[in-house]
């Protein structure tokens, strides 16, 4: 059976052999035992779990039945990683503009490393100084993929784009006040950026980059394993 | 009286004494005989007129009038220049980001000429190739003032801000398409730009930043003057 | 001299160095002397172009210059290429959900043909008769990369991705009427996927997932070459 | 009289004759006092009570008065069924795209199971696994109508009506952040939604699409009946 | 096999069995030559064509190839009915709120027609004149369905809803001006109707609306017709 | 009989009775034929026509029939008046900022004659020169309404609401470009003034502000009469 | 001198004689000891105040100094009535659509009668029972001027304004949920409604329509007086 | 080197050679450790901090550390000044319309005073009033730049801008409810003002207000120093 009904919830079992990783948990929305339960599914079938939008109650509750699972609170994730997924090859380079960034630039690293990445963090290169983005310009190139996290106005992506080769992936975030409109300034700048071939998530989404990233690595790791 | 009322227009020849510039018409949604005939007042009181947003039907009404009325395409503008307001110190740089956003930043710069301003144009120096605007910012730096246009995400204005301590006046393009939307993605980047100090106009407005930076200009002379 | 600058341009010729591909004219906003200008430079030191939102107004200018210019009307495009850029690894499928988003989808394929793809075209496969998509899950698996392109409620992508592990990129598109408010309905459907890893270009921008995806084998490929 | 003037109130009392069901308070805005005050006048006339969008301090007052009121905390729903409506014909099935949709799915169900229908639950089958839909296919048949609640970008009803002729109420949730706008994206979605006949009602608004169904089950009985 | 492969489009001749009615083409962006290629198809399969969003030109190029298409010019939709469907039970009231919605109304209505429904057309009754819509409350019981178009402010469904227990499927149009923001105005106010149990389609979707009430008769009808 | 049914409209005769004036013909959307046709009923039964949002080509077929009807160009308007309504006492103010503002303040003022009432206009008064309203300050006092038209920012109506005790009916103008937004600029203004008692209107609605000062209007003079 | 500056205020001391009622202290965003030092100076001059927007503590600060201040809760208003203004003919109607909208009814009511006016209160009228408000058309025949409050879709004006010939000035309010956008969908109902002469104010504006209902009155009462 | 890398930030020591000013730390979204940890390189290096947009525990933090440092309650600033900028020349005047927009007027003063500046206050001065406004208006003739704080419509620059040849910077605020949607309905007011010269910052800038106009200041003093 491909998914395990509990009545609440139908757990998508098969995801890792569809999508290449497992089911992740939203956990917006979700009482801690709903988390709680769906993450007994998991564990058991991949010996994995990434639990993302989660508060501390859910991880209390989750920590309960899993004295394993690991708290990452700047990131409001869970994880409890008994069987590891494989490495994937390739670098990921997680730039972010500003301190107050960190959050989200946080949700991408935490699920980027369960899903068997490499992380390079790069933080607070906004463009008011730009010197600072060009002096990591060395760095760019070491990456495979470039997830870059930016409020206000959202311009970073179009100066990595315009510096590098590799996929740029940008992720609008809500810091700003007034007319970012709950990060849609930085969305819309990102949509609309002068840098070709940056691809976007939504607002404040570091685990939708993640996932796409590490789509990206696990392309390149079984180019390479084969061939 | 401190203005002459055509009935369909009361024409404020007193704007001058207050604001330092005289009356603008702003053709938009008006007759070519309106225009003609409020060009007319301006004309007589002023020995100048700047007239925006206008199609060439209204030029040829004020031409045949005013043979001497000059026609500026692609920023769309009418001139008469008969009694020429005195030159204002300080050089006023016009940058653009794109080659499509050249009718806003003409706009600019017939009203800035027009106010009596020196203006240094610097085209095509988007960020997407950054290294375009910094083989330019020598030339930052003589400029009393910049004005920065920019469509599509509109990080110009940021970039710039970062580099120079001269006031910067944004102003947003409708240059693009889809979620750019008529230009408000540009406008809601630049008023949430990182980079400190940035002011903007209305999408478009190549007329008010112009106006904005000739009385910044102004500010400088008049205090050179008597001192 | 990494630009050429004709003034009203500073064609960036070091963009292919430091960003993979050589330049685009987009030419929404341009004139045709303009674009033929700008051409004119980029088939010089490149021997290829690409002029994306053109009329057939900007192709007879090219045209009249570069004999060997080729008009792909539907996607709105100009291409010469005389110097081909060397083929990438891996197969980027592009897939529609209607027949009225061939026009997007078509200067997604223009665009990665020339920067050396090879594409494979799956057209009306919207969710609405969701067995079409399923009777063509063999060929998803065949690809690196997909485009999804759709208008409306912009549901492929979530489909699409739940049905494989390749990185999705989607694009939405202005068709519908009413509440799609020119493509915001789909903009947003996809951003807000249900499907992990989606990732979004701006409304119609066939051109920009295009070239995410061009990135993307760019790596593949060159990840085989030296190993 | 066909109303009952509380002089903050107009119940009104005939609404069953005119529109088959009894009227129902909306809770949102309104004190304890006021919703027990409407209570007893409903409950008095029909025996029967439906309070949506009401909290625990409403119930509070309600079951002072009134001991056999039932609180369905998820749907924030009071009711009490003194003389229970006649049982209409036809199954309505309410499914929902995830887990946290619930809560609006809860007051659609209570709602109908009021109104004398009977109600059949499928949740958590989001077209990112569609063969979860797939499996359940069969069950969709035996309904007469399908309430589809589906936050994010909205995407269920469309694939839930490809494969029925049975009427489909799709009912956005503001589950979901950033781009989502509180339920605006899946709201668009669904009135965009490519499958044909798909009607929307409010963001979280369970009430509406149950009232609607319920009416077409009405229908149904009532076409029943006479024949 | 489900679907006819044209290359440009995959004909969904499965449709009927699935969903009860033919697949309909929708013929904003497509060619002349595109929409007279699917109808091919669909005329061979069904003897019956429904095409919307149509202009003359896509009349001319079907009427070429089946002389006995006829042209809906108000409605801008074409039919062709060779092997007409079983005709439903169950007569549809479409009601406008003003002349100016007859448009949408009309696309209403001929959809209902040639998906075998009775049509009761009732129009100008809006909200302004009261009386008038008082005036014909008899026929509104009459009818199984009730259709409600209604362009500005939207609020013909709320009325109607408030005199009969009929299924309302509202149609906003974008009939009005200003801040009606091209039909939204209506929209919103459908869908935040105080009028129990109505629900909404896409703005001056009146297919849509129509394809709803056909499920609706088609559900009566087979539960007639088997007991 | 309250109205007379014309198949495609229902005119409503009994409205002068409740409402004070005759029914007024909404040309947008409406064939030349329907509103010659309309009118015909209009003029019959009240020998009074006002038609507003009208083209030429409506006016042409209105006045074959009817060969007294005027045109009002920049109005839009078409008016045939055999038996006029009775003057009411008490002089309408209609101010508009600007030139451009015009066409919006003569639909205000046809509709005001042609209701009975007596118009004061004063024209281009905007608030980037003050010293033109308050010079005309005077004037507002003689009237007992003043309706108040201007787009951009929409500020007018604050500074006249301080400037007197008359009720203000603001109308915001779609005149201004860019973040305007077709009106909206001036129309969140207007319901933002901080001059206490200003109501507003649609944007470029010159009728409903007209008619609203009729009512206003004919309050007084009914109050005058009787006693 | 026509105001007294308290440095963090310019209390306008010359409103009563300029626009016919004293200066009103909208409270929101002013601490209490703002609120309570303003109200120092009306008090003094006018033996009057009305404060709106206000919290208890707000009103806590006042009546520490003003023993004789009343506390209206529902409205959120403070009121001291020493020197009580003249009474103005003619009867207010305040009609609301829901119970929710009390609050805001109330804050209207509050205003009008410190401004000297008789308030009828009409509740809970809204369309879905329109039984209930042609129960009481007789009412609003008696009244000057007719404030309507509703949230929603905001459709109670346009069914009022058919009804009768007084003026009739619109309140949306915050009621709703969802795609309601807090307010946005009444706002625009009633900025769009068919009912000829509707006025509108601020969402939840309470305040804004009486004083422009107490100015209509004032009108009436001294076109009286002096005749 | 030109920036301390802190890891979580990378403080731009090299600003205020750029730029004119020295980096100032935004502190939303910061944690107090922070905050402190970025002010003490600041501190360091330039003798000098400005925080904005803080709360009383990043105060707490700082001052632990650095106990000169100096708390601006209403602002929620943070300074300390142990080696002062330059004076510049030129006064600077800082208008706010009502106030309820202190709080905003407040960071642009505290801004303005450790960049060097001195300022003037004028506070409640919105356009209700407008007297209040031209009793200071030979005030304005003072001062070299204007800042113009205004919440609800925001039409105090387009009053100011036309009574002076200054520069007038426009800040709209949050100040107001309802259609003001947070600001948005000053801003969009100010972006179109009429007031030629306007420029505008986002809702509640304070700090870009005063930014900008410290730099117009810089620029009178740089320009006098050296002649």
């Amino acid at each position: 059976m491909s998914f395990v009904n509990l009545d609440f919830a139908r757990v998508d079992t098969d995801r890792q052999r569809r999508c290449g990783f497992p089911e992740v948990i939203f956990g917006a929305g979700k009482t801690p035992e709903e988390v709680a339960a769906i993450a007994g599914v998991l564990i058991e079938r991949h010996g994995l779990l990434l639990a993302t939008r989660v508060k501390s109650e859910h991880y209390a509750a989750v920590k309960a039945q899993f004295p394993d699972a690991e708290w990452h609170a700047r990131a409001g994730c869970i994880t409890v990683e008994r069987r590891p997924l494989g490495r994937s090859e390739g670098l990921v380079g997680v730039l972010c503009a500003g301190t107050s960034d960190l959050p989200v630039a946080d949700e991408a690293a935490v699920t980027l490393e369960i899903f068997g990445n490499t992380v390079m963090r790069i933080s607070d290169v906004g463009v008011a100084g730009i010197h600072r983005l060009l002096a990591v310009q060395g760095e760019l190139d070491k990456c495979s993929v470039l997830i870059v996290v930016a409020g206000m106005e959202g311009a970073l992506p179009s100066a990595v784009a315009g510096l590098t080769s590799k996929p740029v992936i940008a992720v609008p975030t809500s810091v700003g006040y007034g007319a970012n409109f709950g990060g849609l300034a930085a969305l819309l700048g990102m949509l609309n950026s002068c840098g070709s071939g940056v691809t976007v998530v939504n607002i404040d989404n570091g685990f939708g980059a993640a996932y796409a990233a590490a789509q990206i690595n696990l392309l390149i790791s079984q180019k390479q394993t084969p061939s």
